[in-house]
């Protein structure tokens, strides 16, 4: 049994439901074999409402993302009190632990079908070209921070950040296509490389 | 259209014919929309052989994923006269370069979708582990050359390997699911790692 997240909890209004049962629906059945009629079977109201609202489980899907995207603009801080070091050390760790586990690896799972479809969807694409471009945006703000607060070297935050986002990519993808536990030794190296090319020397 | 590599052009029997045919329809139609019918298209002789020798679309995949990592075991030198460090060099050019540009994105495209199915199907998820094993081996042999050479630093072989995997892995999948031209950034950060954290002080 896949627990929702805990703002999907206590669904408020009906698209808060609606994004609920995909949730539990896309962990439970994965993309492919998911359906609206899947979904509707997690929705605790009328499934006639999900029709009304989306023309077809890509509609609904890409809807689901939208909102998954909201929540993560929300949750992230604008304004951190604590230095960049120690933020990113929080990005390291979760780069590396995402997914790790279950229910998380169902999530990561069906997140890797979906990106997938960017490949051959225009719409996924336009999409996941967005939310690449939030997360690195994010950061770039935390290294242009450290660099600022004397905790980082003078990198070019644009580089650091772009292999950041290659590493996430990489990790959840490796996650859940290969049995290989590859996770601690890579997460060692990364360590190193942090520690090596990013932080300042004490 | 895609031209397929110098090794499929001139099949010299039947099964290399299939691969063919396998690999333009892969190219040109992607994972989900293909069809045995579709490779079948593409194949110079009687297409009833495919059905003969394959049960379905993933067996034959499959049979074609096989072929590929043999060509790759093949083409792969088991002895470089050059240094490592030249030959790691490649290593980060192959990564940062793979699937970039026409017909080679179709391919990698297509690569992507494949390892995708890892997430649901046990016959793929076997698969791209033993390949991944196959390519870390490989890299984790040249970096030990390289300590050896006394061109690399003292590090962890397999903590290197692991990351040069995360970081070949994340590259092929932003290739083909976002528009975002992230390669150029990611490399002078990976080139600089490479650089600071595993090349030997001159």
């Amino acid at each position: 049994m896949t627990h929702p997240p805990p703002f999907l909890e206590d669904p408020d209004d009906t698209r808060d439901a609606i994004m609920k049962a995909t949730y539990v629906a896309l962990c439970k059945h994965g993309y492919s074999d998911l359906t609206i009629q899947r979904i509707g079977d997690e929705f605790s109201k009328s499934k006639s409402l999900l029709y009304h609202h989306y023309d077809s489980k890509d509609d609904l899907l890409l809807d689901f993302l939208e909102f998954m995207l909201d929540q993560l603009e929300e949750q992230l801080p604008t304004y951190r009190e604590g230095g960049a070091d120690d933020y990113i050390e929080e990005i390291v760790d979760s780069t590396f632990s995402f997914g790790d586990g279950r229910p998380d690896t169902d999530f990561t799972q069906a997140l890797v079908e979906l990106r997938t479809q960017a490949a051959h969807d225009e719409d996924y694409r336009e999409y996941f070209t967005r939310s690449d471009q939030f997360v690195r945006k994010h950061v770039v703000h935390t290294i242009r921070s450290g660099i600022e607060q004397g905790v980082f070297q003078e990198v070019d935050p644009q580089e650091t950040a772009a292999l950041f986002q290659i590493v996430f990519s990489g990790t959840m993808t490796q996650r859940v296509t290969s049995d290989d536990d590859i996770f601690e030794d890579a997460r060692a190296e990364f360590e190193r490389y942090v520690r090596d090319c990013l932080l300042a020397a004490e």
